[in-house]
């Protein structure tokens, strides 16, 4: 049955299922001393995510033929670097926000130290997960793994992204500056989790690797684009005006720059040269095309 | 020169050069964006540091019979995570330090949010010199040194020490779990050094492992203890009476539970007991034997 999911909605299902699993046991028990940090990292890793960056290992293995079960630690570990991220981003210093799905942040369940911490041991613990030995993946791709999730997240990805994000408030940027930001913020780590389902294929394809690089470049962007789209559309529905929250905070969006419709008309664009590079993938990257669908038409 | 060294002064000096080189080499230019980013990670990593990790590493590989330059990496990573942790530690939310090595901690120079994310990205970075491709350790190699530099820098080894620490503040510590929280908050990351070493020997002797893997458990307390007699020495030199920065803020001390000769009688029985899992290394392992000296004999 994992091995050949025969929808979208399958894959989604079973993708929420195995990282519910795999979170809880790589996890420390909350009841392991030091308590209140297990607590804290179980707290925001396990808080009801999309799981959208394990869904995106998962399907961009299936499309490379790998089944489920040898793409869980590399899942795993992309959850694992986003909710530590999460967690960084909402402190005081950062966003300093209060909630987070609904539920109090980290540092307002936890306090800021054990917050701080309990992002640290995450980032710690994802490339733990990949290190560790197992069964299903051979020494290189977990090499070419790490390699890879470890630029994805560093000043030159995710943590750099964050970084231009934080100096730019108040400061006008123009598209390409809002490009590179959202690149790094949002896109690396979205990117690598496709190159990760790539580099679990044994043996490793480079022209497939390739293709999925420059698609997951593409939806990295589409999925920010989109996110700026929702924000301004969701307050328009609301408040009868576009006034979005990133507006409020005198950040730039994609709608701020190029207006509403601009910025609908750029996500066309990057959503056609997504599905460009997967052209040459054939039928078998179908459920990579779908996903690309589901970022490009999300309504949350 | 470098696969001899004549005397732990000479790998000391050699240590300094090699890691100066390495992590100017391995952190991005400052001038690359975004630049008060990395400019943020190059003020606490290039900052005068004694590289007492990297000498650690350096000395077990010597010890295996490892030259040096097949070791910079595993003493460049252990380095980054050593930095990270204490711009982490420096943090308002946690130890609320404004000095490090005489010079402003991370967030005084840099803001929090440069300070977390440049944290983070140091972080990612030890992970990244480690999975990345170089010619000098086989993949299974680096993937043990991850495998157990992940483990020592998680919720179950520095992280989690450090969660402790401020979970304890004004609490009463009894000496096992005084040494349960350094064994975690500095003595994981100093056993992860030594282990590194032996991890770079090819073949790995298993044996070996186990004799270091005990050497750096008593040498990591062994630094503990030493830094709080020194503490409460200097102190008592400086004021004419015992009072520790340490037991001024309510923290639990080797020298405030045992008092001072007790103190230096368990430092003296930890010193034993590290020489003793050096027993079966013979000559070999002399500079490690100094180094325990230096550890226990330091002044600063």
């Amino acid at each position: 049955m994992t091995h050949n999911p025969e929808s979208l909605e399958t894959i989604i299902s079973l993708c929420k299922h195995r990282m519910d699993a795999v979170l809880d046991q790589v996890l420390p028990d909350a009841a392991a001393p030091p308590q209140a940090l297990h607590e804290a990292m179980r707290h925001s890793a396990l808080s009801g995510g999309k799981y959208m960056r394990p869904l995106l290992v998962y399907c961009a293995g299936q499309a490379c033929g790998v089944p489920m079960a040898r793409l869980d630690a590399a899942a795993c570990a992309v959850e694992l670097i986003h909710c530590y991220s999460l967690i960084h981003d909402d402190l005081p210093a950062m966003d300093d926000d209060d909630l987070r799905r609904g539920r109090p942040t980290c540092h307002i369940a936890y306090g800021e130290a054990m917050a701080i911490l309990a992002g640290d041991a995450l980032q710690a613990l994802a490339f733990h997960v990949l290190a560790h030995e197992n069964d299903s993946l051979n020494a290189q791709q977990r090499l070419r793994m790490m390699d890879t999730l470890a630029y994805a997240s560093g000043s030159l990805g995710m943590a750099g992204g964050q970084a231009i994000d934080m100096l730019s408030v108040g400061q006008a940027l123009d598209v390409d500056e809002l490009e590179n930001m959202h690149t790094r913020k949002t896109g690396a780590l979205i990117q690598a989790s496709i190159l990760l389902g790539g580099l679990a294929a044994d043996p490793i394809d480079e022209d497939v690797l390739r293709h999925l690089g420059g698609f997951g470049r593409c939806i990295g962007l589409a999925f920010q684009i989109r996110d700026d789209i929702l924000d301004v559309e969701a307050e328009t529905e609301t408040l009868g005006k576009p006034q979005g929250s990133d507006e409020g905070a005198n950040k730039p969006t994609y709608p701020s720059l190029l207006g509403l419709e601009g910025a609908h008309e750029k996500l066309r664009e990057v959503h056609d040269k997504a599905l460009h590079y997967l052209g040459a993938m054939g039928p078998k990257a179908d459920f990579l095309r779908q996903v690309a669908e589901y970022i490009v038409g999300r309504k949350y």
